[in-house]
């Protein structure tokens, strides 16, 4: 074909056929309900199909090529890749903090896939800046702000890293303009139960751990810490308190760390991306006391609330505009000031992203359906689900509890029969270790279950489980226990 | 209820309901199907049904409330959703650099949302870390790369922000354990085309800008500023290149900057988050003449190629784990170090994010669909499109282009029938200034299209249009004349 005939047939049609588009992405929606939402539910199916990477590699015949493939092969492709997935909806899905199902949000999800559009102008996402505005404020209600700002960001790890940049801004507002240079040495503080390297890499901030012996950050340690720090001529400026940790399910206090907060006058922020749940809960809330006087909060329903990846809010007291003050480019190119609505319903210059996801439209939707009595509903069925758990670990030989837990996470050590009032020995703990791994491999290679392990300071291996998701009942209690027995009793 | 009778009650049965819950999915796909895919792509429907933000927060009814909803009444919001939504996917939207639909990332996308994962181990994304492994390496070998490293990013700004931390970590590695304290004074440099304001913000580095007369950075005065930086005791480590500006489409010249770089050891990244898909077209790759020279290049294919919000790839050249070591918080309780499976599989210390949604998939299955020469052609026919809306644009009286585009962003004045003729009246600009956002308007009012508009520089408000969805034809260029023609002409 000539250039021209070529052009010709460029501006004749265009290269989406909807009809045929619309064929095909009804036969996928109907494989993606058998596969994923009716099999991978279903407890007599496996929760997950283990295959070597290599092998996996062959299975799926990743390599993208020249040529288009044919409607028939690519909803094979579309069974293969459901196929070969986790099954996170799974009842006996325990591996990660999050976990279930929720239809209701799951419709919002392929609402807002559908929509495809970016949360940064009322012009091109009218309903979705209002709804983030009101799912923000109800999240603020729950935290006890009458009035403050927010952002849903891209997972808990970017709205921590808001709020340090927030922190700083707020401290330091010519940072801004003038660069990281010259700046004193600033310190961030937070409990040695977390790790927030993660964060802390993108702001480039040494962080100040607190060695406490317990779980939860000591207030009167981190006094004294702070001071240490000043005395040494850096310069503090942010707590990070955690309520609900990784792996233990730890609240810090915040109340008594807001009094030391108050008294150096240091932003207070509380990650709460696993633990902010609670506060849907009359009987629970009271483990974040004290949450209303921090000045930033994480928060993630993704996580317990099984709205869907991703869905993380930063959640702010300040009145003052301090998000769009800090985070604004004064794009003009972007943001016109001279436009027919008011431009204050344009939250682009409140992100340091461009393009951002809607993520509130699935948490909205689901809210509607459940209400927040439901809400309440599902937090305080985790923590039966956790007591009645805990009560069947306590009774059965072999297990061993790390601690009574503050929330739905479940720490524990199988012992096998072999390794029984064996405690004494000079291996035990090195034998110990290795038991997790190996029911973890036999678990995954048959199917039919998914719990983490790891390791925390001087404790060796030991299983994680969080029980949250709301399609569980007691019976994937009941199993879970039996399943490791059975898993691991011949080691 | 009493506390024993709740807790029996929590624990004998799940709070979802699968075949409810699926039911009703079904008919929300129904719903999405109809108003967002059909309605919402057919040219006999607005394009958007403008409210003003108070009447459509009462049309919304978006207070969120302690009871749930019944069924009918959450399908109805399902619908009034889609119905107050734009359409981004109507051939009429040419508002962003996102605009269209195709249904095989559709799938993609609807089955990501089912599917549900993080992708930050094997063992819980086995297929999307291979899948993403395989996607990256086939986008680095169209920048040229047989080897490299990479990772999908939740935008276009994250990826660019990665860059910079590589660059600097690259650099000096100690600022991971350090913090950046008592750093040099580092400077970036970037065309003034662009507003590199919002990634800057979030690595705090001031930013050295091009004052290039043309659209694309001048490698010449590249070269002079690097010196004078040095000379002033700055450290320079950065150049950030752009192909495809947002608002002119302009593309720096690659070849000679790397020449810049390499003379200085200085870091080239490469902005191609909406110009990369160029890479694809055997006509037009040349745009990118020298992009294999780069560091890192970051291209967003939820641009271009339509496959959806979030889809952006960082790309680098390096095959050194640099990723892996400049953003690793080594947490074993994330990340163990004794799996059964070989832990390079888990990508997690990749990333910043703890949380990482699954963006490759709609890209792949969309690759898998159409192949690398179904892109080319979507490529080539965006060109064809923009070439032929440019003779338009020249045909037509009252319509003045404020160049020859490199890309696929045309960018011209409408002049109404009262302006034409009085270029050098004192008021013209001031007067023409205001043309643009009355049309745009009233297009917005009325529903039939959707085109932006901004100043840049000295230049006032003019249009930039945007033609590259796989869903447009030439009819709709046609459309886009006469429209503004028939909404400005009493102007």
């Amino acid at each position: 074909m000539d250039a021209e005939s070529r052009i010709l047939r460029d501006l004749n049609e265009p290269l989406v056929d909807h009809a045929e588009g619309q064929l095909f992405l009804n036969d996928a929606f109907k494989i993606i309900m058998e596969e994923v939402l009716c099999k991978g539910t279903d407890i007599k199916q496996k929760v997950c199909e283990w295959k070597e990477p290599e092998e996996l590699s062959l299975l799926l015949d990743l390599e993208l090529r020249a040529t288009g493939e044919p409607r028939e092969r690519l909803l094979q492709r579309v069974k293969d890749v459901a196929k070969y997935s986790i099954k996170t909806s799974h009842p006996r899905f325990f591996n990660q903090l999050f976990a279930g199902v929720d239809y209701h949000a799951l419709a919002g999800r392929f609402l807002t896939e559908a929509l495809n559009t970016n949360l940064y102008t009322y012009e091109v996402a009218p309903v979705f800046v209002l709804m983030e505005n009101e799912v923000l404020r109800g999240m603020r209600q729950l935290v006890g702000w009458t009035e403050g700002d927010g952002i849903f960001c891209p997972g808990g790890s970017v709205s921590n890293m808001y709020a340090m940049n927030l922190a700083r801004y707020q401290l330091l507002p010519d940072v801004k303009r003038q660069g990281l240079f010259g700046l004193p040495r600033l310190n961030v503080f937070t409990s040695s139960e977390v790790r927030n390297g993660h964060h802390t890499v993108s702001v480039g901030l040494p962080t100040c751990r607190m060695f406490n012996d317990d779980r939860r950050m000591d207030p009167v340690d981190l006094d004294e810490k702070i001071k240490l720090a000043k005395s040494q001529g850096a310069v503090p400026f942010l707590v990070s308190c955690t309520c609900g940790t990784t792996v233990r399910g730890a609240f810090d206090p915040l109340d008594l760390i807001a009094d030391v907060c108050e008294k150096h006058k240091l932003w207070m922020h509380v990650d709460a991306a696993w633990g902010g749940s609670v506060l849907f809960s009359k009987q629970h809330a009271h483990l974040m006391q004290g949450v209303n006087r921090a000045n930033s909060v994480a928060w993630n329903p993704h996580k317990m609330l099984a709205t869907g990846l991703q869905c993380s809010a930063l959640l702010l007291q300040d009145t003052m505009n301090l998000l769009r003050n800090c985070h604004s480019a004064n794009a003009t190119y972007l943001f016109q000031q001279d436009k027919f609505y008011d431009v204050k319903f344009d939250v682009g210059d409140k992100s340091v992203q461009c393009s951002r996801k809607v993520d509130c439209l699935k948490f909205w939707l689901m809210w509607k359906a459940v209400g927040s009595n439901g809400f309440a509903d599902r937090v305080d069925k985790a923590f039966s689900h956790a007591g009645y758990l805990v009560d069947q670990i306590k009774k059965r030989e072999g297990f061993c509890l790390l601690q009574e837990p503050d929330f739905v996470n479940i720490c524990f050590w199988f012992i096998p029969p072999s390794l029984r009032g064996k405690e004494g020995n000079a291996d035990y703990q090195d034998r110990l270790a290795k038991v997790a791994p190996v029911i973890k491999e036999r678990m995954m290679k048959q199917g039919t279950m998914m719990v983490g392990y790891q390791p925390l300071g001087n404790k060796v291996n030991f299983f994680r489980l969080v029980v949250f998701s709301p399609v569980l009942s007691q019976k994937d209690m009941d199993f879970v226990i039996d399943e490791i027995e059975r898993l691991g009793n011949d080691l």
